[in-house]
């Protein structure tokens, strides 16, 4: 089984939408987009921004195949359109924080400026790309944040959403996991393979001994030992110990034990002061079991001597919100500002082409404060609230850097590909600029997001124009 | 961007796992593992069992690439077991029910008997495509439950997980959705592609009716249109009348209309007035925006005239568990039955090959009993509770017939493949026999799942066995 991202990875609509503006001659028209989401997942206080790598890859070689052409045809597509489908390759300009930097709600994340229909096209893959890895890699930076200088390893591909898990496990690395137990994944995108042995392999031998025995010829060099299968503490540990000081007087090393079920705090106290007092100090302890950042939170507290977590079904699954709510909205149809209208300001979306300032303090940490403001303004030295234009904030005198970088100009890529271990380098540097109190689990401080002085005006124009004010009878 | 389910799609310890095995000269000893699951999803009352075809497919083709056996070389595995690993094809047998079937906790609903190295390395990928797929079918199933004969669309490629979303069309159709969004799911699975327009076609034109008239000019045998980008009742839906009128006068028909807004029940009552006021009887009503199988089930209970109603993120991530706790363990070890022994009777496994008996009524309806057995004994007359074995249950004289049917020997497939169409109606006949007690959201009647009396009696020797009661320290 095998899944491409091809042209045909998108929704009906797009095609069909792209068919009526072709049909109108509209298809050589520009268009601006903005990608950006409402809501902070997991009540937290912040996103990291993970997928631009793979939407640069994908938009790079993005294109219809000979059969999906076909296929569109036998849908009824005209064969003047499905030929300019045909020719279509993405040529658009992107800008984009670099990944894994830290975003917030209602700015714009990525800006995609592209001709209409190609920019329809690929929306729905800009989506999925980009609201699963940003909420993987949000879900993973919280179990960072509280594992402190333990290793973190993904283990979900078996409960993860089909071929999904493989990016999450990208994701769960640039939020600050250390590795994955997906080969495939590790493979392609360079990142540690972490493996250790299951409860089949100990019944298959019938004897945990003799299965460690076993496992520890084969891998003396990464040997982890589950010990849970029998009875942790009467069996499971005292034959790792055995095993541990066989392998250390043929020169090897016991890596790690692994807990995967009971009370993790208690067995890995117990299994600390075992190990110690046979003097192996430096064997490790590994858990796993429906692990989550408040469960590692707590285990930590508890002072548990668990030095791996290997983490499944929470993480890949970015439980319990299971979707970044991130939308891709129309800002501007051959260089005029739209708007998308809605009853509340909540859902007005904001028009134009437009940039994010961040601001920064003395320290050179993050101010707290991003402002947006159209492209060809200056810094803003007020913001105004996006949702209650009666409250606004002084920004003037704060240093600001632009967070909108060209990612794409034309189609092609404006920088080299960037590598999962950079890019999770420079998230937990992005995520240090943060101050703490947008970090912690419980109501965390919100960032604010302000608008400047003439994107507001330009707002509300548009939208004077947009709702004539009828009453809804 | 491409993903392939090839011999890495793995966790690393099974590749290690067999390193050992292999050194050990066991590579050729033969396993039976059992697929299962342990939690109803959704609190609710059954599984659809999903992903069957996928597994099929994938296994038939189902091996390492030269690249990989690279990659794993530069891990360090063993030149003689990569050999073994490139020769390596699934040549194992398959034992499931039919893809559709509704399926219950803790009977095993797939059989694996294979090389102990094989039926390791597909485990993973196993897990991945069933537990996924099963969790999106029965969601998908609840909203069928309460939609009646309305369309059920799926939307959910942009908040999908991934390429996940590729199999979470398949899945919602095999569940009783009637048609995606998803053109590239559409095209590889056979099933029925739907589209409306979205927002930023009618931002596009600035003016809704010149929006709507493109759009139907465009796509006069599949018209949707969007009603909700201003005003609904004031515009949106005079605009569509309009538009309808003048597509009547060309000798065509307006589909539908799509509310994604708002109080759905008060719009689709008054858009359903209007069009109906219009002389526009068979203009169906779509909706959408944030369904579930609550809303779905709340509005059609308010007699909303919705006709369609396209449904994303919920279905797509089966929303709110995200994941089936669906896991492989072992059962057989060379023809020696083999238990994994827990503190909890819950978790220890079922030992030995087995087959599940279900029981029917004189109506042929399911009788609400499993019976898990050895698969080589009878039809059993008593059932025991798995969990608590002072319980039992009588089902003698009960039709019953066995769940699982060869779907694999030797590696080849037994059947012909299904398409998903057939997978579709054969799961709506199976939920069909379920009475619907079963199937209600609150509290459903629990479907029990009884163990035969030599079942019983072999987990229990095996688990003196296994526990020497030695007391926890």
């Amino acid at each position: 089984m095998r899944i491409d991202i091809s042209g045909t990875y998108t929704d009906l609509y797009q095609i069909a939408m792209g068919q009526a503006l072709f049909r109108d001659g509209r298809h050589r028209q520009r268009a601006v987009f903005d990608y950006f989401f409402r809501k902070l997942p997991f009540a937290g206080g912040y996103v990291i921004f993970a997928g631009l790598e793979s939407v640069l890859e994908t938009l790079s070689n993005w294109r219809f195949t000979g059969a999906e052409l076909e296929y569109l045809a036998s849908m009824g597509f005209d064969a003047a359109y499905l030929e300019f489908l045909g020719e279509l390759r993405f040529r658009g300009d992107l800008h984009a924080p670099a990944e894994g930097e830290v975003v917030f709600p209602t700015e714009p994340v990525v800006r995609v400026e592209a001709g209409i229909i190609e920019a329809q096209l690929v929306e729905t893959l800009l989506l999925n790309l980009l609201n699963y890895q940003s909420l993987v890699a949000t879900k993973a930076a919280r179990m960072r944040t509280v594992a402190g200088g333990a290793v973190l390893s993904e283990f979900g591909l078996r409960r993860a959403q089909g071929m999904g898990g493989v990016l999450a496990a990208r994701a769960a690395v640039i939020g600050g996991f250390d590795s994955t137990s997906n080969v495939y994944a590790a493979e392609r995108f360079g990142l540690r393979a972490e493996g250790t042995m299951a409860h089949a392999f100990i019944q298959w031998y019938g004897d945990e001994l003799a299965a460690f025995r076993a496992f520890a010829a084969a891998r003396p060099d990464n040997t982890v030992l589950l010990v849970d299968s029998y009875d942790t503490l009467a069996s499971g540990i005292p034959n790792a110990i055995i095993v541990a000081r066989e392998m250390q007087a043929r020169g090897k090393k016991l890596r790690a034990i692994r807990l995967d079920s009971g009370d993790l705090a208690f067995f890995a106290r117990r299994a600390r002061a075992m190990l110690d007092a046979a003097g192996l100090e430096d064997v490790r302890i590994a858990a796993s079991n429906q692990l989550d950042e408040y469960v590692i939170r707590s285990l930590l507290q508890q002072q548990a001597p668990i030095d791996i977590f290997g983490v499944g079904t929470s993480l890949v699954t970015g439980h319990p919100d299971a979707a970044l709510d991130g939308v891709y909205k129309l800002a501007s149809a051959n260089d005029a500002p739209r708007i998308k209208v809605s009853e509340s300001l909540a859902k007005t979306t904001l028009p134009g082409r437009k940039q994010v300032h961040r601001f920064f303090d003395d320290e050179g940490r993050y101010f707290g404060i991003d402002g947006v403001a159209g492209s060809d303004e200056p810094v803003p030295a007020r913001l105004i609230d996006p949702f209650e234009p009666h409250k606004s904030i002084v920004c003037a005198g704060l240093r600001s850097e632009p967070l909108l970088q060209p990612a794409m100009k034309d189609g092609r890529r404006c920088q080299a590909e960037c590598g999962v271990g950079e890019i999770r380098t420079l998230a937990a540097g992005r995520l240090a600029r943060l101050p703490p109190e947008y970090r912690r689990f419980e109501n965390p401080h919100r960032y604010k997001v302000g608008i400047s002085e003439p994107l507001h005006e330009l707002r509300e124009t548009l939208r004077r124009q947009h709702r004539p004010g009828r009453p809804v009878p």
